[in-house]
């Protein structure tokens, strides 16, 4: 029986979004599978970083503080809680890296939490979050409880109890792209009395998220993967307003100050969400954010989230019918996967350099995965098409 | 008696390093005298940055982790380290804000100090140093040993004892000015047995530092004063390399661990330096510190610290001329001071939007203080002069 393939260019030819890849600066790469990893940047990006510093920068040198860098963390943390999270303002700030966001939420999170000293965590999540959690294990003494394989809602219940302060987990996993089931999984450890934190490094921007909605207390995330931010962007960090009147970080850096002008004795924490900062913010790591979060906006979660489910439906498609031998890693239900897929076969190591040299970029994940980020207003079908043809001739060239 | 002014137009005309002003981006203002809160742009590095965007960033996407962004931290490092530190290789990393890398680097030398518990400070020091240390003995229940006034090496040494775990200063202080001894506290805190972390935040690039040649133990700084980083640029940390096998961190980011693509179970920390890296490293916003690294090596130290001391003393001689109600709160020995020196009158928060209205721009620092940061590279004889004019102007006017 001979199964017809779908048709990648019907696809781009029905694609509302298709018009918005041309917003993107020009690559070499003729299939950039690689979104969730680094996204690419937005020509309008690039100009707002000349402007930041051509204009701002050069020409108004120290007074850029009063003309709007000083609040800049907490503007465009306003524009990523109503167009990507689920936030209203005031409850997220722009900052530091994913790692260190971590660090200073879950050390203070253990604080709002006193008395608990459980932290939920799974053993399938990113290594930042579990080598982050290791290090607080260590020094507060805290215990953590590992949830193996996806972190379901009834995995991670069997571990709550009454010592659980935290659930830290990722909203999709980094490897398998499955999506947690994050309003249950933060009802059931609110119930507990825990406290809940997610990463969204890999759903914000690509998935629709509702913290506010979930419940959440604490979640941080990357500016550089469907936020187009640029290498080593800074990361993003949601403190639920009610935590905020007790949140206490450990890095009491003078701009969470209450009055850091005043350089007086004695730190007290700034009012609201400005506490979760530390040091200067950085002014031009955070540009290329805002052009790429007003472009999400334009073309609205709900259709990002449509193509992103076509595009990794159609990834699934071709690799079922030209990577026979690839097991895929990922959930087949589109509503229970994020944005990228993972195929997993012994032999998909050895061909990363030719994918690589003939311009096909997916990235590679062991010890056996091409995982395939599909960012929905950069990525063609076609690409996918592309990319996925590319790894099936380099499997039967070997 | 007249006293004839000094001749700014004729310092100017004798300056070596005039011609490298021309390197910098435009400003409208007309006397920029705060280079030690936030420095110039370079062209070259407006230039670099849109090559990191244009062409790194878009044409090689994630494949510019392998290009080099990945030892950038620690490449800027080494080059920091050779032309401003006085470092060998291997020892300094860019990353993090300064507020960051203070924490990371007092809870490591805390470990490092085993079996000792008080930390030295100065009351005088920026906040974020003062507020940092206090959140970190309020979490490990170290003691604060406080100096009070200039931390001359008398006044810490009356400090040092066998319970001195750190000693933690800044080598110019933020407000002053005044240059420490920081040899001789480095070799009485050895002497005593406890570790120095210095503060170079208003040194580095504008007076000598020996890092290595001092036997310092530790050390951070700022990368956007005379480093020219750009508002919020990453900061840089020194870990001397005998220390650099038991240097242990708080935050177990993965790129701060032995293998990070292994994405394996249990934090190990890097070899060497990068084990002070946490999260992702801010490609885009470390761009601008190489061309001014360059710079800076093109001039040499030493002509920019003459140019530093020269500056500050046409400063100070104009305003013993001009504003004869002013205080000088900064060593009049030049060998004694950095590249800022501050003023104190009471009128003087009165006149600074008048001043900045005209284009004349130092910093305000209370109660009463008009600091300017004379940045030897981007900095005129010629704007002393009109800067130190205008204030007598602005001060006559009211």
């Amino acid at each position: 029986m001979t199964v017809a393939l779908p048709d990648a260019a019907a696809l781009d030819a029905a694609d509302p979004l298709a018009p918005l890849r041309e917003r993107f600066l020009p690559t070499d790469a003729v299939a950039y599978l690689d979104g969730n990893s680094l996204g690419r940047p937005l020509g309008a990006s690039a100009e707002r970083l000349r402007d930041a510093v051509e204009r701002e920068w050069a020409g108004r040198l120290i007074r850029g503080w009063d003309d709007g860098w000083l609040d800049l963390p907490l503007a465009i943390g306003d524009d990523l809680g109503r167009v990507v999270l689920g936030a209203a303002p005031g409850q997220v700030v722009v900052g530091d890296s994913t790692s260190v966001l971590l660090y200073k939420l879950i050390r203070a999170g253990l604080a709002l939490a006193a008395g608990r000293d459980e932290i939920v965590l799974s053993r399938d999540d990113f290594p930042t979050d579990r080598y982050v959690l290791e290090g607080i294990a260590a020094e507060t003494g805290a215990t953590l409880r590992w949830v193996e394989g996806d972190p379901a809602p009834d995995a991670v219940a069997a571990l709550l109890g009454e010592r659980t302060a935290l659930v830290v987990l990722s909203h999709v996993g980094y490897r398998s792209g499955a999506l947690v089931d994050a309003a249950s999984v933060t009802a059931l450890a609110r119930a507990a009395g825990a406290l809940t934190l997610w990463d969204l490094s890999h759903s914000a921007g690509v998935v629709p998220v509702d913290l506010d909605g979930w419940g959440a207390d604490l979640a941080v995330g990357c500016g550089y993967k469907y936020l187009n931010g640029g290498p080593g962007a800074p990361a993003f960090a949601y403190v639920a307003a009610r935590h905020l009147g007790l949140f206490r970080q450990p890095i009491q850096g003078w701009l969470g100050s209450a009055s850091p002008f005043e350089m007086g004795q004695g730190y007290r924490p700034a009012e609201g969400i400005r506490r979760v900062l530390s040091g200067t913010p950085p002014i031009l790591g955070m540009q290329a954010l805002r052009p790429a979060i007003a472009l999400i906006e334009e073309a609205g979660m709900p259709a990002i989230r449509a193509k992103s489910a076509a595009l990794t439906t159609l990834a699934i498609e071709l690799a079922d019918a030209l990577l026979p031998d690839a097991l895929l890693a990922t959930p087949r239900d589109p509503a229970r996967r994020g944005g990228h897929i993972t195929l997993d076969q012994p032999g998909f190591e050895r061909i990363m350099p030719a994918l690589w040299a003939r311009g096909v970029i997916p990235d590679f994940r062991r010890p056996s995965g091409i995982r395939l980020g599909l960012s929905p207003l950069s990525t063609s079908f076609d690409e996918v098409e592309v990319g996925i043809r590319a790894i099936a001739e380099e499997l039967g060239a070997r």
